[in-house]
C-alpha cells in the first residue's frame, strides 16, 4: 500500500509547539486546505479517491484512523500527532473513522477543487483501480 | 486598524463540518501553513510583523485573542469559531494571547519563509511603521 508519513519540521517550545509545512517539507504546492470539525466520535468521513490529487492528512487536534484502499489492499492509519502527515496518493480510496473527541482533521490539497477529479462510488474506483494498475 | 475577518466557506453536516480555503475565498495563493498547538493557557505568542507576507489566522480548534497594532492604533480580535479566517496585513504587528486549552492557530502564509520578512523588534517596527504610512 502506498502512503507516506511525513515528519513535519516543528519548534518544540515551553509556550507552544510550532509545526511548519512548506515547500521544503511536502511534495507539492499547496493548492487548496479544507479541514473536519465538530465530528461526533461516533462518525465515519471520506469515502472518495481522486484521480490527480495528492492530499497530506493532519491530527492537528485529536486523533482519527484513516482507512486507505488502493483496490488490491487495505490498510489502516491512527493519526494523532500534530506534526505527523500522511501523504494519501492519488488512486487510494479513503475513509476517516473513530474520531476523537475534539478532534480536527486537516487536509492539503495538491490541486483546486475539481468535482471530475473525485471518483465517489466504490464499486466505480475499484474498476478504475484495476484498470489503473494493468496500464 | 486594517484588518478583514472572511467567512470561510463551510458544510455543515451532523457527521462533522467541512471548511474550504481555496483561491475563491482567500485574496492570496497559500505558500506555507503553519499551525501553534499545545500552548499553555497563560501563553502569550507572536510578536512580529511582516514587510511583505500575508497570513490568515484561524481558531482552528478553541481560541484565542489577536493583538493588532498597525504602529498608530491597537486593537484585539477575539476568534474562536473554525470557519473564521483573520487576514493580517503586511506592517501590522500581532501577538497571540489568551489561548484556551487545547487552542490550535492555523496560519495560511502568502509567501514562503524568508527571515528578511520578518521584523521581530518591536521599536524597529514602530519607525519603519511610520516610515511606511508618510511613504
Amino acid at each position: 500500500m502506498d502512503y507516506t508519513i511525513i515528519d513535519i519540521p516543528k519548534i518544540t517550545d515551553p509556550r507552544g509547539n510550532l509545526a511548519v509545512v512548506e515547500k521544503a517539507s511536502i511534495p507539492f504546492a499547496i493548492k487548496r486546505v479544507y479541514y473536519l470539525y465538530d465530528v461526533p466520535s461516533e462518525s465515519h468521513r471520506g469515502g472518495h479517491a481522486h484521480k490527480e490529487c495528492y492530499t497530506m492528512l493532519i491530527a492537528i487536534s485529536g486523533s482519527f484512523i484513516v482507512q486507505l484502499n488502493d483496490g488490491k489492499t487495505t490498510t489502516e492509519v491512527f493519526l494523532n500527532k500534530p506534526a505527523k502527515g500522511l501523504i494519501v496518493p492519488t488512486m487510494v480510496w479513503r475513509e476517516l473513522t473513530d474520531f476523537s473527541s475534539g478532534a480536527v482533521c486537516l487536509a492539503l490539497a495538491s490541486h483546486d477543487f475539481s468535482e471530475e477529479d473525485y471518483i465517489r462510488d466504490f464499486d466505480k474506483f475499484k474498476s478504475l483501480a484495476a484498470a489503473h494498475v494493468k496500464s
